[in-house]
């Protein structure tokens, strides 16, 4: 390591409180979905502050929803931009860099079974508490305080840097995309979204809505009406019966993981009086598929599934149910190890600061890479800080591996662009 | 049958066209819980009109909430009024009469599946469609218009009858309660609910609420998380075998009834997102009991038998479910055929008209009338038109039926109270 790129690791550890408190200030931006516009003006300021090119602008529908890779919202953009900053290149020769975020977040229900406010950023010992703190703002402020840090020592790369702070990640992934068909695009990507090892493989994710009627009747009457609510279970157990057979039948790529296909019955929704037997139910779910399976044949899977489920019920014969995709569309992808420039840079950076190699990671989850690595053939991965309970009860990062990762991030950017 | 009596069955059909656009009028207010104050209106117009003293009051609840047979809502009674009619007894000797209907109708939700407005009151044919058009505005018509019919005859009473249009029927019962707690009695009671044969006997009827917690999470790493939709179906199921064991051990009463006690998992809500585990499920549901059972012995077996299920399951077991009543905390009843006076009368007014003898009929669900005998002393029943899907979809009723109900009623009337 020479002294410019020692300065630069220098410059992070100073900035380390000035980040935890600018970490602090995302997590109180409560950004679920609709909700982004504070936060974005934040990005927007620091983004400003830091000399960037900026550009704001909501994902537009029309322009996305024939692309590939599109999933259909069911909500609309207004009011939701993502926000752009381009570090414009200090020399030439050197290959650009997209660090893309995400500022949205999941709800934070049911708050009651919460330790500490999800919106209070609460630092306890090495770990900061709140919704989105782990997924992902923690590895938003790794990116710009990397960048902040190359700045600081008074360093140029021979690379555009683009930063991407986009919303949506976490229901269709129209944020990222968004960015791409604009023409923000680099050489290379990297997402530091909260995994303490490098991506390789992701599962696709499809959301879906199953509305399963019954029959209503007075409840003195009851035994022979049609409860929705336990047919639909019945769908649910066809559901699980297909989630055990893919994890059964494992894509190679995920080997070595215990169960990388999560079915979800999520949100239930039946019935508006006690003494009615419900006519109707309507669940949405989520469900994982293998890298090589398109979105619509996941589709056909589920579809077929369900369907054959309801045949062999006399009811959901008759009845069957309604199923409905939305949102999440997204498929899987697999990326080799030692082919991935990208992967292999950051190794090296990785193992500059840390000392340890990284180890390929297969993720039972998405991320807004997919559209980098599948449609627009831009090396891409995933690593960032580690925590816990993302999208669950009392979410926390580890402040040390958000340092760590800002350091390995700065050195992976200066070993991709190249210093100017 | 005199001259006087035929008389009055003469104006029975000779306002039948009337009664019609009245019952029209009465399910065109939609009527659900919170919005009774318009069809309280009519009701109050209606009275006046006809001569009657009065009375128009909301339950209050801090005298309520010691007595005997209250419900426990979680709603307040502002803007929603009972009202209550007084014909005053033209003569002496004879005995007073209590006729009350309730005017308050549940959700018609879903409307989509609906094939005709229920707020509509479409005739077609012989029926007429609607929301509370069987439960049980028919019946409300038919007591006015028997009393109607009797005014019109110019025949008085030789006691007084008291006419009682009453909200909450449908939830708690707190609108009878608080009509029979200010004073408006009688010495018996009929209710023209919608059972065409006469009421002896009615289960008991507890709503409950059942809060279940998962574990949140995101969906990637869902098999280790706890998902409390399906913590809630292990929890139905315990409630079925409930149901199953009380409709094997038959009440004697309910002895020709197949299905006596139902269990009706009604309203669920859970999760708010896709790609979380669901962290927490609140279940709503309505339970059946028999009558010699009390409302606290009924809440204590539900409980037992949802934390002997939980305490098999090894999460629940450490996260028992929460488990509260609201509204219904309503105890089941059994009256003999022979010796209720009110039963005795009524059956053979409906013979003089119909030429038919009533059976008894064991409800399996609850009615306002078990105030009047449990706590009050009042031998009551219930008897009214006949129709088809009440609290379902196209509720209706049979309109031939409604008009033979008024003049089985008008009869029963002068029977009970005497002809003036």
């Amino acid at each position: 390591m020479d002294s410019a790129q020692r300065e630069v690791l220098q410059e992070v550890e100073k900035a380390w409180p000035q980040q935890v408190a600018y970490l602090q200030a995302l997590v109180r931006e409560p950004s679920t979905l609709g909700n982004e516009a504070g936060v974005q003006r934040l990005m927007q300021g620091t983004f400003r502050e830091m000399g960037l090119e900026v550009h704001t602008f909501e994902p537009d529908l029309g322009a996305l929803s024939h692309l590939r890779g599109f999933s259909p919202p069911e909500w609309g953009y207004r009011g939701r931009p993502n926000v752009v900053g381009i570090w414009a290149a200090g020399g030439t020769g050197g290959r650009s860099l997209v660090l893309n975020g995400h500022v949205d977040v999941v709800s934070p229900e049911p708050v009651s079974q919460w330790s500490y406010d999800p919106w209070g950023a609460q630092v306890v010992g090495d770990r900061m508490y709140g919704r989105g703190v782990l997924d992902m703002k923690s590895g938003v402020s790794a990116m710009v305080y990397a960048i902040r840090a190359i700045q600081a020592a008074g360093l140029r790369l021979k690379g555009n840097v683009v930063l991407q702070s986009v919303i949506e990640e976490e229901c269709t992934g129209n944020g990222a995309l968004a960015c791409l068909d604009r023409g923000f695009i680099g050489d290379g990507c990297l997402i530091p979204e909260p995994f303490p090892e490098v991506l390789v493989a992701q599962v696709g994710v499809l959301w879906g809505r199953i509305k399963v009627r019954g029959s209503a009747a007075h409840v003195m009457s009851a035994n022979r009406a049609v409860n929705a609510i336990e047919k639909t279970y019945a769908l649910i157990q066809a559901m699980r019966e297909l989630e055990a057979r893919l994890n059964k039948e494992k894509h190679p790529a995920f080997r070595e993981v215990a169960w990388p296909i999560n079915f979800n019955p999520a949100i239930l929704r039946a019935g508006d009086w006690p003494s009615t037997v419900p006519a109707e139910c309507t669940l949405e779910f989520r469900m994982g598929f293998y890298p090589g399976t398109s979105a619509q044949e996941a589709q056909a899977m589920i579809r077929e599934q369900l369907l054959g489920a309801a045949a062999r019920d006399p009811w959901l014969k008759e009845n069957p149910p309604e199923i409905t995709f939305f949102g999440f569309q997204a498929e899987g992808t697999v990326v080799n190890f030692q082919e991935s420039p990208v992967i292999q840079t950051l190794n090296a950076a990785h193992q500059k600061v840390t000392g340890r190699a990284l180890t390929p990671f297969a993720s039972t989850a998405t991320t807004d890479s997919r559209y980098f690595l599948l449609y627009y053939n831009i090396p891409a991965t995933c690593y960032g800080p580690r925590g816990a309970a993302l999208h669950g009860i009392d979410e926390y990062v580890e402040l040390p591996s958000v340092l760590e990762v800002t350091k390995v991030i700065a050195t992976f950017i200066w070993e991709w662009c190249g210093l100017g």
